[in-house]
Formats: C-alpha cells, structure tokens, sequence
C-alpha cells in the first residue's frame, strides 16, 4: 500500500516535532509543511521537507492524505480545524478543556457535510490521560481519580513572570508532590488541596539594577497562578539560564485508587504515566498516530469529529490486526 | 434504558470477581451463576444471586444479555466460548498467550454465523496491558518494550511448589527487581536477563519430619519455573501461612522507552501499572466493563469475535459519550 501523505498545518514546536515523528513512521510521508509566514523564512529540521504558504494547501488537495494541524488552540485551532475538514481528514491537539464539546459539534458538522473525518484534542492531555481516566473508570466505577503534572514547564506559567517588569527571562516548572502522589497510589483516598498536589518553581534572569526581592513577592503572590502554591524562586543569570534551562520537559500521572470485593475491602490501583523530555515532539508523535487512525478509518468510510475516546486502538498502528493479535495480546 | 442482564458462567474466583463487580455497576444486573456443580452446593457472595445449572443457560436465553465466562483458559474456554457465542454475546478472559490468534478465529467463526458479538481474551494481561503496549508502540516507533509482573502471586509457581514430596502447602510471589524497573524508565534501553528482571520468593510449609533444605533444593533448581531466577524459600509453620498469605495480589508494569527528535536525542518514558489486591476481582472488573461494549455494540449490530484491541474506548463506560467528552476529553 502507498505511504500515507501527511502534511503539517502551522510550522512552531509542535509542527517541529510532526516533521520528526512523521521521519520515524515507515509508513507516512511528509506531504509538506504550510505556514502562513513567508516559505522562505522557514528553515524545516530535514532539507529534504519542502515548505509551502498556507494558501497554496487547497491546490495540492489531491497529495495529501491528512492534514495534521499544528496551530494554537487559543487562537488557530477553533477556526482552522473547522475550515480544513470541509476538504482534508484532519487531526488537531484542541485542548480548551472548556470548549471542546463545542470545538468537535462544530467540526463535526464540517466533516460530515464533506465526508471527511476529523480527529480532535489529540495529544496526552486532553489525549492518552484522557484516555486512561476513562478506562480506569469504566474498570473500576468505585474509585477516586488523581492527575499530577510535571515535572515540566508551564508555558502560560513561564509567560506571567516574563511580563513582570524587571524581569528579562524566566521558566516555571510544576511539580508534582511525592508524599501526595503516594497518597493518591495508597488507596486511602486522601483529598488534597491544591497547594498540596503541586509545588511551583522559577527559574529568573532579573535584568541590571532590578530589585530580586519585588520580582520575587509578585510572583508568589500572583493570583491564580502562583497565590494558590507553594512557589520557590531562584535567580539565575542569562548564561546559567541557557545552559540549564533548555528542553520542554513534562509528564504527569493519572491514577485511580479503585475498590472491589463483597464490601470493597481490596484496593486496585490503576496508574499511567509519562516522563516526557520534549513536551512537544510527544504530543507530535500522538498526534501522527491518531493521524494514521483518521485515514485508515476515513478509507472504510468514517466521517465526522471523533475524539481518542472513541477510536479503536488499533487503527494507530501500521501493523495487521492478525500481527497485534499475535504479538501484542 | 433497562439494565444490562449479564450471567456468569463458572464460579470460582473470577466468577465470584464478577458477582461483586456487577453488583459496583449500577447500569448491570446478575442474570444469574452458572455452574457445572450442582447448584445446591453453591454459596454465592450474595444471598441475593440465584444458582443454576449450567444446562438452564440455553432455556433462560431471553433473559440474558451477555454471559460473562469465567472458566479456566486451559479446561474451559476454547471449547466454551465457542459453544456459549452461539447463542449469546459473550466475553472470556482467555489468556494462554499462543493460542489467542486460533481462539479468536474459532469464535469469530461461530459468532459471525449467529450474529452474536464476542470480546476475547479480556483482563489485564492479556488486556489492558496489550493495550499500553499497543498504544504505546504506535506513539512511539522508536522505543524499547519492558513488562514486569508482581509483586503477585503466580499459581502455577506455587501448584508446582505444592506438587513437591513433603510440602504442605506454598505460595510463589513474583517481584520485579527494583533497578530493573528503573533502567527501564532511564532512557538508555538496557537489556536485562531474566533473572535480572524478576526474582522469586517462595513461602512453604513443610509436613513434618520433611526434609527442609531438601525441599528448597528441588525448589531453587527446577527448571522452567525456578532455575532461571533467583529464587529465595522461606519455611513457616502452617498458621503462619494461613494468617500471612491470604489473598491474590498481584499487578506490574508496562514500560516504552521512546526517542524523539530529528536526531532521537530525547527520551520520552510511557509507563502503565496496577497494584492489586485482588487479581481475580481486577480482571472480573475488566470483563464486566467489557460485556457492557459487547452488548452495546451488539445493540449497533456488532457480530463476530473481536479483542480489546479493537473495541472503541468509550463503549465500556456506562455514560453517555457526549458527557465524556465534556468530563475525561
């Protein structure tokens, strides 16, 4: 069968790492990269990736199998996942918890006018974590369900200090609590305010002359980002903060702490995890997966907005049902 | 939306497992247990679930959704499945790992003919272990696979202890090693032998007058079961067995080590566990939430015999998909 043609719709980290995760899959194809940027601006990870303008997708329909769509769900996502689906199968890493019911409602009426298929709010969370919720769930309906982030970086987190004044670089990293994280595996069904689930810390390169110690109380203080936490600032300088302070790292845990027996007497914990150490290129890669699921679904006939609850697993594989059957089971 | 009628068929510890989840399930009713003993003899987990014979299965049909089967995988269920899928939706927990692919052709077979839906092969390894692997896989192409198993009880371990002249009784624990774990997570893709991954604790109690070191001897260097680990045996006198080894614990580990990046320079670790208790409970949940998709995806017209492998996520939640999407997504 021929390689799934695949192109990337918007060209920052996470088209960066689509371009590398689509380089990993024997059976996918980059049909190109599209930016709404000038094509010659752009410098791809391989010299082989050829660059186009957004505009000229359309025109190169027949090429493309999927359009994996790389943009922002603040600003791109809800507007461009609809546009596209009435042409392309279309994935997206849409991941406004809030909106989402209305995110895929809207695709969802795009694609099915057009027959194609979309597959929404890809990634690890919303995504493979949502994923596990689920399925923890549904095994275990007497439980009680924990999330922790990190250790990774908070992009909006890492932005809030950034307009600090005084401030001319910053990171946070969230950090999920061991005792709490046990406590969650322990099947005592703790309940955990949210100081005491994550731990925030922040790393600031004050610029010349700035008074550390103001930085510091506003970014403590700060309501709804860092008020809530325990947060711990260190000042670093610029040197010290490129060498130390590169990568996306993150991850986190989903775990069910569930009950079964007569009288609930046996503990069963359900636990997934990721240790991530490119938060980008990891959602890229569940992204191209989920891509691969949309076509070989599309070809049977699927259309419509589908979500990763509702896919069956062993679309995202290249390999035979028999094979998984055999190898995997 | 009446509830779900599920039967049990065979009542040892996976069919008792099942009678307690069911009764968690408030989407699901026991239809009844099934035995091949006399039902008379049968003392179910609750005074309210009826016992009947095996035979009265086929006579009580319109009243059974979907029958649960929890027979042995090495006796019962090639023969079973095959018989009980021709006249109702079924799942089995069938778990000898080279015959899956025969099994589930052989049901397929019987199912398609009869328009009745099969879940095969359903718990947690096989099950939702394959899952992770699977998942974990097509996330990430380059990677490494571990699985560890334990710390849990592994009856055939402790039946091949029990068969040994002068022993009581024994039970055989399985615990991963430690660092093994570990390096599994580091990133660098160690290999380990098997005896580096697992080790073996053995508690036995020895009849008296028996031969001790005799006894760990034979032990430590019976082939296939405990010559390739290490093993440790520990003797204790029967009332101590009794008070200290009750239960079925067991669980374990799924872990992919992937790269990422143009040049796989970053590791990204997907890790799946579960710390048991009870394993039989554990996997009779699974199965449980499994008869629900079989049933609602026969009520689609579903037919034929499928794996977990196949079944889209949310068929196994008792809520509606669009509360999902809003809850988990």
């Amino acid at each position: 069968m021929s390689k799934i043609q695949a192109a990337v719709m918007g060209y920052g980290n996470l088209g960066r790492g689509v371009e590398c995760a689509l380089a990993q899959n024997d059976d996918m194809e980059l049909a190109g990269i599209f930016t709404r940027r000038d094509p010659a601006t752009i410098r791809p990870v391989f010299d082989s990736s050829r660059v186009f303008h957004a505009d000229q997708a359309i025109a190169m329909k027949k090429g493309i199998d999927v359009m994996i769509l790389c943009g922002g769900s603040a600003t791109d996502l809800m507007t461009q996942s609809v546009q596209f689906a009435a042409d392309f199968h279309v994935v997206d890493s849409f991941d406004t918890h809030a909106r989402i019911p209305e995110h895929v409602a809207a695709v969802d009426a795009v694609a099915r006018k057009n027959g194609t298929l979309a597959i929404l709010s890809v990634g690890w969370d919303p995504g493979l974590f949502s994923l596990n919720r689920l399925f923890a769930q549904s095994v275990l309906p007497a439980g009680k369900d924990y999330t922790f982030w990190g250790k990774g970086v908070s992009q909006g987190h890492s932005d809030a200090i950034r307009r600090i004044d005084g401030v001319e670089n910053a990171i946070q990293y969230t950090i999920p609590v061991d005792s709490a994280v046990e406590g969650a595996r322990s099947g005592s069904w703790p309940d955990y305010r949210t100081r005491e689930k994550h731990v925030r810390e922040c790393f600031v390169v004050a610029g010349a002359g700035a008074d550390q110690e103001k930085i510091r109380r506003e970014i403590v203080g700060m309501p709804n980002y860092f008020a809530d936490y325990d947060t711990t600032v260190h000042f670093l300088s610029r040197e010290e903060f490129e060498q130390q302070h590169v990568g996306m790292p993150h991850g986190g845990f989903v775990i069910r702490s569930g009950k079964t027996g007569a009288r609930q007497e046996n503990s069963q914990a359900y636990e997934f995890s990721l240790q991530l150490d490119s938060n980008p290129e990891f959602t890229a890669s569940v992204l191209v997966a989920y891509a691969r699921a949309a076509c070989r679904m599309a070809r049977e006939g699927a259309a419509g907005a589908k979500t990763i609850l509702e896919i069956p697993p062993h679309y995202t594989s290249p390999r035979e049902l028999s094979a998984l059957i055999k190898e995997l089971l």
